[in-house]
């Protein structure tokens, strides 16, 4: 917002008498998973980055950082989980390699069509210091070419 | 940005002499329809908060706080509505619900797989106090599930 | 962030002394592709309009600002965009055009479903003055409907 500019700085404050600055936060995430494919409910983490980054107010990033991976919001419901995994290897099946081009050096040309349908990343609201979310909301991590290290970035931005 | 600070501040100011300072505003829309599934372009609501909210520069994001149900963008043509509805029941076909794990207290499996496809959230750059759009871009609320009260949030973060 | 205000403002300052304050950034980009689809790699455009801004910390939106277009994040080999190219295309086939109602003035129904599949935008991660990026990621433009000039918005905002 802008407000009156008289010679001296009378800044905006709030109920406490605080002035707001905006403040910007990062985190790194690292994922090993036992199996080529997975969900992992990774909420509580970004909880702690955003305890951690003392943000009330504005925008929390997360993203894959790899791109045979997604960040998406959904149910924790393990049933829910073995739809999503039956329903993706219908739309974007890994065998045979061979119907992929993307072979020159890999065989996961599937893992990049899962994670397109399920999203790079998610935006969510932070409100008085917490995740501003729907009674269901929780963040995963989606995993379609695993069992090595693969990092989720956490960017909160706000006051 | 940052600024030289010599003991006294000295804030950056816009061309009428105001001090730029960041703001955030928060608001919770319902809709309940009528159908199980349905397309409500939400646009006039979303220009109505972000004029309530008095930000002329920022990100306004908009996402549903329901796991089976969509915000995104796209044309307000009753032809795409239904193909999109045709389409996404090829994709994620509701019934036989057998087919879908996900039914311990809930028959919607397929809503959360045609959530996944459609997104959950947009962000929308704010320019000049309004939603920077292409020509034909306006934001739908993508029910999947419905016949009850859902709720869509809109955070608005900027000056 | 809050900080306490006593009278006199006392602001946050870097570790140069320097006060932080919220900027934004605003850029369009035109594309026009010989080809009814394409996929073009526009991350060098936005590294420069990042550099352009000037912002060191925040978030930066990019957005198709037509509905028959996408633009996400994934990997910059050939064979992975032929993949994209069929699968899209098996998924939601652009011909017979007859198969779709949103045939009135247009004949890009096909164009919209593949859009909704790669998403509108990408929400990318600012920090010292760069895309945060993981190790392969770049930024795509997907048309789906080219030989027209078509625009991306890229919005940016932090400090």
């Amino acid at each position: 917002m802008t407000i009156p500019f008289h010679g001296r700085f009378v800044p905006q404050k709030n109920k406490k008498g605080m002035v707001i600055i905006m403040k910007s936060y990062r985190k790194e995430l690292t994922f090993n998973t036992n199996t080529r494919r997975a969900f992992l409910n990774i909420t509580p983490h970004i909880d702690a980055a955003l305890a951690d980054s003392g943000i009330k107010e504005g925008l929390c990033l997360v993203n894959a950082m790899n791109i045979t991976a997604s960040v998406f919001i959904n149910d924790h419901e393990s049933g829910l989980h073995s739809d999503f995994e039956r329903w993706l290897e219908k739309l974007a099946p890994e065998k045979p390699h061979s119907q992929y081009d993307h072979n020159g050096y890999e065989d996961n040309a599937d893992a990049h069509l899962k994670r397109s349908v399920m999203g790079r990343e998610v935006v969510v609201a932070v409100t008085n210091g917490k995740l501003d979310f729907g009674t269901w909301e929780q963040i995963f991590y989606g995993e379609f070419d695993g069992m090595r290290d693969k990092r989720v970035l956490v960017k909160i931005i706000g006051e």
